[in-house]
């Protein structure tokens, strides 16, 4: 598929314009994939005006032509000095760099090496562009929601009870890389009983039993895309208490998705959430932001959260994760990731939002 | 395992006092886990001479108790301000940091946000005891490696020829996890024919056949301890160039180990196998730099280089994997890690180094 890299760089272009800059240096590598889809270890790209030239190392010589065809590129063992000593021979003084990405060493180090350079925050600019997919990317993540969701539905027909969360983690993913998953997008959360009340737990050799929760934390990563979503199950049939925490998550996530669209505040919709909880006395145990943007990274712009200050667009994939969680007894998150349209969002996860019960 | 992390804490005191430091603040979170046990996303370490205070935010208050029960934790939102405030609050204004980590822009808010915070830089010293490893380091190691032989062993007695390289990625992995990885040690690279002349090839649909060369450069990652090794095999019975530049490689390899042992120094150790290369007349085919540690992370100190500084010492492991690539043919590499001992170093890979011929 070939992506709008070009497009992209002029989007760029016109932020130089607007924050008076001649050049931006881009260091994320994530940023240079976005920019390029030059996909190596090591690199920097010198965006200016009228050109962009990618500097990598020897390594990378046929890749990077093969991957970023359409720019210039040099290959040297200096990427970032021999970039900052070009952009300042040819009389741009003004170039911005991400301060957000260079260390203070990395920083130091250059200022010392190249004369002349003025190097100012270029700020968060390449993020702020990714927030809002292309149609190439959005069907790039319906690929890696669709890996997620087909594992999903195999893992949940099969028997759960009797393994242990690091067994039911392989399996997952085997399912996911069967289903055309590059990797897992990130470390899978399998959290049983008890320890599904620790949100961000760690797979275990505890076995599965029955009157378990099963939190289930996962996604797919195709082509650098990621994507994430969460469903709890229950093992056998379900306690009482197990199902009223289960429709209070459902129904704090509803409340967001409700409001989901654009120019909904991140705060607004945190709180739709939030209320919801919260007037079921669970606050407390909601200890957690509402959710983030994904794609080339696993969290990216936009953040949903209390004091959150970003707003939805059309084109934004968000996920929408609320949870409960009782220490000791078990906690519940359903998690989808959702496409901001102009009317109803689309959601790119698919798998049921009812309690599964599983053998 | 209990790790020795007071122990470890201990040797960065004895940094402070060389450097002339009051305390370290902490910031890569693979150096926080090396020292604490500690290995959530989010989190500072503030080490002084005579105590420890790791911060991290809700989400880990009982991973954190659960992980590193013998330092002071913190639960905070600003992990980092409030860390540097409380150390410029003890009258403690020399605090180390590392520079090589934090951004520019974490490094201005925080001057802003901390009046009277004096940071210097701390260097890589961290890093620098990490290269050294403990035995319960090495045992980990073994593992990761185990898995990845193991995986390897039971991968060459299938038949290769017909299938895509990404279905034998997902093959190796796959076997990988059932040995006991937690996950891939970073991304599998297997690349057949013409694909093995590029050193690092992201597997593709391209379907092996007969006469190619195969080369896996893989790893298993073991409770945080990642493996990495590298064998080229051949599909059907080698041609003579195949069996002539495999040996050639393996000779390499093998010139580099003959100096394995404390005290050679990373420009020897790369000569050493580039002679060999360079006198049969490839040394436009070897790309690539020959090694480097392993550990907590994938690429760490030592770095084995042609214009390398680092000097093996005992417990040190290392990758050794020179290659030669044809462009348009195809290439080997051949990787082992090496654990540096008095004596004979300590191989963590066993798979034979034979040109193995597979189906």
């Amino acid at each position: 598929m070939p992506a709008n890299h070009d497009v992209r760089r002029d989007a760029l272009r016109k932020v130089l314009v607007e924050k008076d800059l001649d050049a931006a240096l881009i260091t994320r590598l994530v940023n240079i994939r976005y920019l390029t889809g030059f996909t190596g270890s090591n690199g920097v790209l010198l965006l200016t005006h009228d050109d962009a030239v990618l500097a990598t190392d020897g390594r990378y010589t046929t890749q990077a032509e093969a991957q970023a065809p359409d720019v210039e590129r040099l290959i040297t063992t200096a990427v970032m000095t021999d970039l900052v000593r070009r952009a300042a021979s040819t009389g741009r003084v003004r170039t911005g760099f991400e301060a957000h990405d260079v260390t203070v060493e990395a920083h130091e180090r250059l200022l010392e090496a190249v004369e002349g350079a003025t190097l100012t925050a270029l700020g968060w600019a390449v993020e702020g562009l990714r927030a809002i997919k292309d149609d190439d990317e959005i069907e790039l993540l319906r690929r890696a929601f669709r890996a997620a969701d087909e594992a999903f539905a195999e893992l949940v027909a099969t028997t759960l009870s009797g393994r242990t969360e690091k067994d039911i983690r392989t399996d997952l993913e085997r399912r996911m890389l069967a289903h055309g998953a590059d990797a897992a997008s990130f470390e899978t959360i399998v959290a049983s009983g008890p320890n599904s009340a620790v949100p961000h737990h760690r797979p275990t050799e505890r076995v599965v039993e029955r009157g378990d929760f099963v939190k289930l934390d996962f996604g797919a990563l195709v082509e650098g895309y990621h994507s994430d979503m969460t469903r709890t199950v229950v093992v056998g049939p379900p306690a009482d208490w197990q199902r009223e925490v289960h429709a209070l998550v459902a129904a704090a996530q509803q409340a967001s998705i409700d409001l989901f669209r654009p120019g909904a505040t991140s705060a607004d919709l945190d709180r739709a959430a939030r209320d919801v909880i919260d007037n079921a006395g669970h606050g407390e145990h909601y200890t957690h932001s509402l959710g983030h943007g994904v794609g080339l990274e696993i969290h990216e712009a936009p953040s949903l959260r209390k004091d959150g200050t970003d707003t939805l667009a059309e084109g934004m994939p968000v996920t929408v994760e609320p949870g409960v969680y009782l220490p000791g007894r078990g906690g519940v998150r359903i998690e989808d990731t959702l496409v901001v349209r102009a009317d109803v969002p689309e959601s790119l996860s698919t798998s049921t939002k009812d309690l599964l019960v599983v053998a």
